[in-house]
């Protein structure tokens, strides 16, 4: 039995609201239960120094919580840079995104999707990711609409969801409370076409089984489907 | 002619929403115009190690601003802590929050108040300060109702306006377009029964006349009883 | 009745040596009681990066204590940076003197002025800004005479002194016993010619009046005056 | 064809050294072909603050290259604290490292693991993984021979390997030469007896396939019970 | 020759001026020509941690040059904390006057002084060595007259010159324009009586002969006796 | 009588083994006892941004210890860089390379010397010098038969030793035991040819004579003598 009462591979209701900005040139809030994360995209006409040249373009991200994101307040992340935790976060979300962008169809150019998470009830990375990509295709569109760009580099959308054993079994969607209780803990990160961008799965105490890896993989490639459709519905 | 087409004295329309956070004691969003600032009050039942012993309490506060909060994207205040303009803001807003607290009261205990700006337009800092400030009452109710403290430690309110020299005259709640052509711009924090916290103004160009300085005065009087009309509605 | 048995209006005595840096381009020592501020003012033949190529010139500040100024040694401010207190005072420092040079006229060359307080006994920011203007006068003159400069970029002078509410009065130029009992502190910078570049004042427990507020603002316009018939005399 | 002409599931050499640091309590140095790592286990009579009381212990780790450790001279990780991917690391080998030991069997002392690769040439983090256990495994039976343990803590062993895509199929144990040219590179850490502590892979640039993910899969445990008989025979 | 028209042995004036700071135990205003330094020794009843509950006491120094100090201004040293050639100066300042403290004597009480240089020409850390030592030993009568200490923990003076082989000969004490320009380098610390503390002699360019380095360690017994006696004359 | 069994004058086993880096231009692994060091030479076709459009190169030196190198493991030089002692030592080691070296014969390159202690029993530095300038001449030599330049620029050798005051009289070439209970402890740095490069000689509790000094000079030139039959014989 979930704490949430919800069925083991129940979804947290999901809303993606765009246009939440009026400065950047895509933004979404999106909601994973009480999971909320601001994602804006950031359009800039260049790249960092050490990509100059090629012809190609890039993506990158950052994220970051707001101190007062969990239960109890965090320090912000000052002094001596983004802690080791938040630096494996915002590397992950911009392997995810830059996995469906074509960067010679982008041309030398990069966009920088920023998500702040306003509330934090687990699964913060994924709800990054799935919302930072409708802010990366809203910024897109803009940018096509007004003839910054020609073609869409996007070669497809990408989503991400965590799935965990909780209770002896395999949970999708994973809360706060059951991410703290959980044996093992598992982000699949995949496009909407199925294809896989990134897998990682974390023992929390005693190893795990390939049996119960591949029930975890089986729950995160119904999700992300749904996770899909959600992003198609905006 | 001011660029919003407001008169000399009219402020941008106020909201103020609270509880917009399910962890924080306190919290509010409060509006003003296209400024938005999610504004926390995190409760602490101890005080920082040189307060300790004194069984009196204290109210700090932390202010940042989102990357995209403005036109182009500013960096994070990262590496080497927050910057000179962020710390002399933060300060400001502890300091008027403290004037209307009484900390015996409060006993030792710390209110740690979080000011995000999401959308900056000007005015960021006196949105930070009347929002903080209802955040702290909210925070303040809390604690009055489960019991945590007995006696109101609240002394008044206070409430924040920012004037400036624009084209010549003197004008209220300056937005970004003002803010950023103002001969003189001027901050007063100021309680609901009219008392003086904090008077700041400075001249961006050119010196500024003591006539023009009292005209800013006159209309941050007004100013800051509509405010504290606003958040006694709340 | 003051500490130092001043009436309420008096300043301590004020003496200001120049010449006494043997690189500087422009220099002074400032005494204001047993407030004692080296200054010095560096002549840069190039801008920051950020403003080359407009034909304009910029005043720059840095203000640090030694450690032993104080009745206790403090730390320097190393590791991260000066403090948030440094970073405000050198930010006022600097906006104060900018307020009586003209860019143009200076063209694209940069001062710095550094203001080491040797000693302090309160008020050493309106101490650096007073001896400040000196040191940066001093530059002028050299560069006017050594055909660096043709024409006098200054507008007029600028001085500064704190005044505050003590022991129920208003009174003039805090000394250290006074600032750490005063109600209200406030800082004002005038104009030679009793034009104002910057007003702030800060209560330290109960908010102040206007009426309050209006006294201080009386007692500074005398101050400031007699300050810049002082670097007159020089 | 592999530019190394080994087969697609053949591994590089291995040997382990043990002994090679003569104050750690445990030390080996592992040599995966040209990649070698310097793995020491200092033991710790205490344990980190926040972990005090409870009766536990703890391992973690540190990662670090030696500036000519590849090709080209990198920068030593200071100024700022280790760098993003150092974190990540060392994070990574700490939690593997921690799934085969019983903190109350080794009661409230901590060891700590320190990786240092003297030379890279691909696959240096799973190399730190399985020499890092070599290294904790002659520190626990230095303890328990010398009677600072009464039980060993470890339940199991653990090493590590990785795999990826690369020309079109899937190859085990990727070297430098390898690994920059892979569409996807995969980590596989696992126990003695075949459990799962961490699955990681990622898609370099194409999204890859469920097929490819498990033939990387087949292809790990393959390698594991290659690299963990090499531990044994230490 | 000479730029200053100097004798090859012969010292710059010096003059040791002590009470300079009013707040400090010790202090003094030493010129070594155009070099000054500001010393201050800060008395402070406890010991740093690592030192606690030993009985002993502690002597340590901080070393720094104003901004302005040189013929260009320099930057402050901060962010990242002290160069590490101001560190090296600091540490050679403090184990110089270490030699001469007797720290059971002292009793559990560190003893901090500050060298600030206010003006350099060459020589400084010699001249913080020096003058140190007359404001260490100012703060020891202060604690013997106040009955702070019973018994004088000083077992002698401490004096410093740099000598350095210019020209083709042997200098001492050199200023700016020799010390930029000498093919050797040396510093020496000696005690009143004759007793070397430290001896540092470096080559610029082409290494030195042991016939040139005995030639400068003529030099320095020389001149560090006329620096005691200078200190004596205090 | 010495802890080791050695005459006051034997130094400890030396051997140097070059080659044992397939990346660096320039390797070796130097043994003095139980202290070992690994150099590496780096050479890069550019000089530092100063050091541009002067046709001359630079050498210069990067000096770390690895944590458990030591009888107990020590913190890793990060988070606000280098400390002042390794600081301090990797500037001699530099100082002490570049003065064999002719940097108009080097042309505009840089070499950079990376001495990583794997193993610390006293004289860290010195061997690091030591076996510094071995990793430094491969280099050149490889430079040379590789021609990438024609002519040597190596002037000569260079090697360093620590001699110390210890029970009583003077001993060369301290090991750890010695180093902590010395009554004082000297660098000496030389050339093949019996230059002096560097001479630092540090009381490390009471003074010592000009006599002990002489001692401690005498044994230098001994030991400096067979450590560049040492480096001659590789």
């Amino acid at each position: 039995m979930r704490p949430s009462g919800r069925t083991f591979n129940e979804l947290r209701p999901v809303s993606i609201e765009t246009g939440v900005n009026r400065y950047a040139e895509g933004s979404c809030l999106i909601k994973c239960g009480n999971t909320h994360v601001l994602c804006t995209a950031s359009w800039d006409e260049s790249v960092p120094p050490w990509m100059r040249g090629r012809g190609e373009g890039w993506v990158t991200a950052e994220y970051s919580m707001l101190p007062r994101a969990t239960h109890t307040r965090g320090r912000r992340d000052t002094k001596n840079g983004p802690s080791g935790r938040t630096q494996e976060i915002q590397r992950l979300i911009g392997r995810s995104l830059r996995a469906v962008v074509d960067f010679k169809t982008l041309g030398e150019r990069q966009i920088m999707i920023d998500c702040d998470v306003i509330q934090a009830d687990g699964g913060t990375r994924c709800a990054s990711i799935t919302g930072g990509f409708v802010a990366l295709r809203e910024a897109v569109r803009w940018a096509l609409k007004d003839g910054v760009i020609k073609n869409d580099p996007l070669t497809g959308s990408v989503a991400a969801i965590s799935c965990g054993l909780y209770g002896g079994g395999p949970v999708a969607d994973l809360d706060y409370d059951e991410d703290s209780n959980a044996q093992a803990d598992a982000n699949f990160v995949m496009t909407g076409d199925g294809g896989l961008v990134e897998v990682q799965a974390t023992a929390e105490g005693d190893p795990f089984s390939e049996e119960q890896f591949q029930a975890l993989f089986t729950l995160a490639k119904k999700g992300c489907q749904e996770l899909t459709a959600k992003q198609n519905e905006v």
